[in-house]
């Protein structure tokens, strides 16, 4: 099994944590021990300024967790530091997870201010899990964000994800391909990714397919001979209308027609697409073809597809690469893990960041999302946060309100609520059954589904009302009253 | 020995290839068998506008190329996707590697245009390695090229790697630290790439040791008290004058100074960090501290560093994260894999990319790379791309001309000809020494000093110039001269 990928993502990323974590845990054990504090994870800004983000990364986070520990090579490297007591190093070398997690499911259309990820464990434990928990999610959901972006830009039209190579190393590749899929794309040029995550693998050619036949007649010919059945011809290395259409429609004519063979497509990675794909399709309907696809690469994104579309470009497929796999126009997925609370006795009592900038002030408490639909639509009204232990009842009105402009309030009848807040790990152990890629992917797009266009929308959408409860709000504002004076 | 990343690190990527090399592999072995090509791995463009960029991803490279190989259950997933001949599943099955490769050196400052690495072997095998190969170079040579940025406008002062959190995957956090370290950062926050590749390590506290804790003082009497000898605060929770500074001076005072030990330093993660900083210098100073170092952190890159600087500021260290780590202005590193020759019976044919757009042009045959330096200030004067075999004899004057305004000619004498292009595998044998980290690093500091600061200036820097050897010119020349006519 040495070589499958499987078994490396299996592996042991423990270490891979900010020494703050480390040095923070050491002062925990001898401070507090086994004291027990809840983190949430959460974002504060839609990259793109865009009106959702999806979010992804659990799995990978179920699999960290699972295999978090610490060998004695890591012991060793840690005491070496000399900066940690042997009663920490003792800890991580006996290191077991107990922590409780709840999370919201990867493919949910998710807003800032909401508990993505919520851990629950002695503190040292609790915190040790920021920053890789913090980066996987990170990572992940901002691909999603941004595929399902320029999934929405194609309205309808195929996207294959062609990425691998400018992306920030091999993890950043096959995570990059899995989250783009559950988003929404089609497939994936990574074969690595494809094998690992089920995901449906595309390719055909390079430029240097072409050059290294004698002419761009043999490269087709030669390529049409070996896949009959799968015959996409890349037909802009000398010159697209001059020679590589007519050179591909004579592969079709001479090569696949005796064979009885239909071309599969034609694919362009350079020059004017709009202006382009216009020819290819006349010329290609006029040859007998009008089956045969158009597939555009080079530098796309959501902006260019929508652009190029509205321009009445010929286009069938898209190959997104560099721009998708990096989220080049905002690369930055600004998850955060803030403490919310702590046990004293049994009792929770809320933690709260101050900040000057009152969009940095954090919510406290052990919190869970609900999610509100309309009843006829199924669209979604608003998200809830609210305590741990409240239940939304969709049988009777209920109320929200904005918790800035408090005056803005609204009962919302006819509606079904949903929690969105799963419990993944209970006491160190696993609870939560990780859906097939399948089934994330449907669901994500039946989720989108029930966003209305205002909040969909590629420019200023609408935001999205993400509201507290009566109940956290008052622990906020009770908090925030007493802390001002604190300072 | 389970949970070193070493071992994953050797990890077998083999399978982390765009689908269509593998089509192409399979009609290559099909038409051409073992005949030789040459491939050629070069950018077009430095990010961020910059004068130059800095080669890494060397080591990762030899690592990849070091371990290719495909399990029984790769080629059963081949198999399963009814594209590749029996005769390409054995190839893969009994894959030996057996290319040439040449390559710049990590940490050397490169240009558009020439040839990073080349590599030289049988079509099939040498197609193989362009998706990984670029994406082990594009990283790391983006994140190498930002942080060089960020360390020269930090202006001597200390930069800390702290972007594990915001990196867009395991590997894009630990070759992000890496490739950050070799441009000079002075260590990372990241525990698992500080083991793994021997940076120094560093980190202190987050928000959540303060919150932990009934008040600010108390925090910070702790943390005095477990780590006398490192001792770095975080002053930003409540607020940096009014409580932060004071109670950490009262800290240094009633805990450090009764121990006889000094404090290291305080550290912010927001606010305005000129006004901040030179309040907080100003009583440290006369509260008895003025070694007492300022750590300023939150979402900085040069321009911000050099912004802040020109204000005055006073910052000893710098921790930068997110854009860093994901070279957030521009996370793109363009590098592009392209066939330049075959071999027919010996003799080496050159083979060129043609495209209206004269930038995407490739330059033809087997080549190298000389950089000439001038004798007295040991200043790197031009890169010239020669053929394979060419000398440049530095006894003698060498005349350089410009690749396209060809009239534009200099004779250069007095100086120093370099050859940058190493051997690094003979026939799938790795006979170059990889250097260690730290001489890679020194090696960066010291090259970058050859440029001059007309090429190292942040906006609108001079181009430097790379221009090819006569006989590269004829050659490229006379190709384009021929196949104008073929199109």
């Amino acid at each position: 099994m040495k070589g499958s990928f499987r078994e490396d993502r299996q592996q042991n990323i423990s270490m891979l944590t900010d020494y703050y974590e480390m040095t923070m845990g050491n002062g925990y054990l001898k401070y507090f021990g086994d004291k027990i504090a809840y983190f949430d994870a959460f974002f504060r800004r839609i990259p793109d300024g865009g009106g959702y983000a999806v979010m992804a990364g659990l799995e990978s986070v179920v699999d960290y967790v699972s295999n978090l520990r610490f060998t004695g090579e890591d012991i060793d490297y840690l005491r070496g530091q000399k900066m940690f007591s042997e009663e920490f190093l003792e800890f991580l070398r006996d290191f077991k997870f107990t922590c409780d997690v709840w999370a919201i499911p990867e493919g949910t259309p998710v807003f800032p201010g909401e508990p993505l990820v919520t851990v629950r464990g002695p503190i040292a434990q609790a915190q040790l899990l920021e920053t890789a928990l913090l980066l996987l999610v990170n990572h992940q959901s901002l691909i999603a964000t941004k595929a399902s972006r320029i999934v929405r830009a194609a309205d309808g039209r195929a996207i294959s994800e062609f990425g691998a190579r400018r992306a920030h190393g091999v993890s950043s590749a096959l995570f990059a391909a899995r989250s783009a899929y559950i988003a929404g794309c089609a497939n994936t040029s990574n074969v690595m990714a494809a094998q690992e995550f089920g995901i449906p693998c595309s390719g055909t050619m390079a430029h240097s397919w072409v050059q290294m036949f004698d002419d761009e007649y043999s490269a087709f010919a030669a390529y049409a001979e070996t896949y009959p059945d799968a015959c996409v011809l890349l037909i802009d290395t000398y010159n697209v209308l001059k020679s590589g259409l007519p050179n591909a429609i004579k592969a079709f004519d001479e090569v696949l027609k005796p064979m009885g063979k239909r071309p599969l497509g034609v694919r362009i990675d350079s020059g004017d697409i709009a202006y382009l794909t216009k020819k290819i399709r006349a010329r290609l309907d006029a040859a007998g073809y009008p089956d045969c696809k158009i597939v555009v690469s080079n530098s796309l994104d959501e902006r260019i597809i929508r652009d190029t579309l509205m321009q009445g470009a010929q286009i069938d497929f898209f190959g997104v690469g560099e721009r998708l796999v990096t989220s080049e126009t905002e690369p930055v997925f600004g998850g955060v893990y803030k403490l919310c609370a702590v046990e004293n006795d049994g009792e929770i009592i809320p933690k709260i960041k101050i900040s000057e900038n009152p969009a940095k002030i954090t919510t406290p408490y052990f919190k869970q999302v609900y999610r509100l639909y309309e009843r006829g639509t199924g669209k979604a009204i608003a998200d809830v946060v609210t305590a741990y232990d409240e239940t939304i009842d969709d049988t009777k009105p209920y109320e929200i309100f904005d918790p800035v402009y408090t005056w803005k309030r609204k009962i919302v009848t006819d509606f079904t609520a949903r929690k969105l807040t799963q419990r993944i790990f209970d006491g160190g152990k696993l609870v939560y059954d990780l859906p097939d890629i399948n089934e994330i992917k449907n669901y994500c797009a039946e989720q989108i589904d029930t966003l209305w266009g205002e909040v969909t929308r590629f420019e200023n959408p609408h935001e999205y009302y993400v509201d507290l409860s009566q109940r956290i709000w008052d622990i906020k504002d009770n908090i925030l009253k007493k802390e001002q004076y604190n300072i």
